[in-house]
């Protein structure tokens, strides 16, 4: 499917629909995205004000989850759409699922910036953590990216990369024990950044989730409990 | 909707299909939930083969949700449901999402378990933790119990004990903190029981979206994002 395939339909009013809708899930992926970075510059900053906004401002990705979810069962229920339309719909609904987690675990980030500011003594796990902040919202962007291209050879790209969002998780964990048996009183505030950590890998495997159902919605495969080899040839297939 | 209205369908087929997709979450969320026992089964008595058995039986869980969402995809396409059965094939797929995280977690749990073994150490949290476990246990049986009676009301009752589950977790969580600052040997073992114990709260916030899902089903209002006294004003309404 590609965008020809949405200029098919008898109703020009289905396919302003349709269309409608991929943008509004775009707008929300778009805002997700701001959270996340605008919760990773909170952190490096410790900018609490900042981290406010960024808790505040879940509630209008909630929203946009709420709203974007009665469009589709509407679209479900008047339009009655069939193969591919259907599948938008279902990738649609499962998509803007993942965006309000991701909206959740940035909110997360942000409360822990509220946490963590003032203390000095980790400045440098803060670093090692908006680097793999940076390293999600680049795969968050991609698995958006390839949703809104409706490429799924690019989506299996992102998940590819989901494996080194994976390292760079688990090497920063290994980093943060080995820190915290050296000097015990840091545990409180290394275990902040395991959190925080934790959060942004979460957001990872969001993203690749999302890359999935773009394999799903284009191929009609679903690829959500494959290896990613066989995710490959999936995508692949014309 | 109760399931009366299941039957004033013209089309016993039609009936037949909902009562059946009905019956896989059913039979889903019955696996789910013996997962989870083995999986604390498996931390209490060290039991690396039952462990064993958890990492593998996900894959049935995996199964399926795949099994289902195909039949939902199906029911979509060929019957066109509206109204309350169109609001039965979107919850049941928000549903199995939960339920196959769910699924997720308790293989977490039992991956642990692994690590776990041989430690004489931390006995005294493995009991917290398994009491936590059982106490999450609970809320997804009485989350799918009110799934499967489309129950708003006792809906609203699982969800507000998930509060006392949080409660629960922030107190294990603050004993292992103070455990590891006591003992810093102790860092790595304790981080694993707390990563099991997190894993176990994250079970309960499915149980408490599955909640959420089946207000929606029998009163067709989105309660995700209200507090839990509107969501049981809505469950209330008739």
């Amino acid at each position: 499917m590609d965008k020809m395939s949405i200029g098919q339909h008898i109703s020009q009013q289905f396919n302003a629909e349709l269309e409608d809708i991929r943008t509004r899930v775009l707008n929300m992926g778009g805002l997700v995205e701001q959270q996340l970075a605008d919760a990773l510059t909170a952190v490096m900053d410790e900018n609490t004000e900042l981290a406010e906004l960024v808790i505040n401002g879940d509630l209008k990705v909630n929203a946009m989850e709420v709203n974007i979810d009665e469009e589709c069962s509407r679209i479900l229920a008047r339009r009655q759409p069939a193969a591919s339309d259907l599948r938008l719909i279902v990738a649609v609904i499962k998509t803007i699922t993942d965006l309000e987690r991701c909206g959740d675990q940035a909110e997360r980030v942000a409360s822990i910036a509220m946490r963590l500011t003032g203390g000095r003594e980790n400045r440098n796990h803060y670093e090692d953590l908006v680097h793999l902040g940076n390293h999600v919202r680049q795969l968050l962007h991609d698995a958006l990216d390839a949703f809104a291209r409706m490429d799924p050879e690019a989506a299996v790209q992102v998940a590819r990369d989901d494996i080194n969002v994976d390292k760079e998780y688990d090497a920063l964990t290994r980093q943060l024990i080995t820190y915290m048996m050296e000097d015990p009183r840091t545990i409180t505030r290394s275990l902040d950044v395991l959190w925080a950590a934790r959060a942004l890998e979460r957001i990872g495997d969001h993203a690749r989730n999302i890359c999935e159902y773009v394999v799903y919605l284009v191929r009609g495969k679903d690829v959500r409990h494959v290896s990613l080899d066989q995710m490959e040839e999936e995508a692949r297939k014309r």
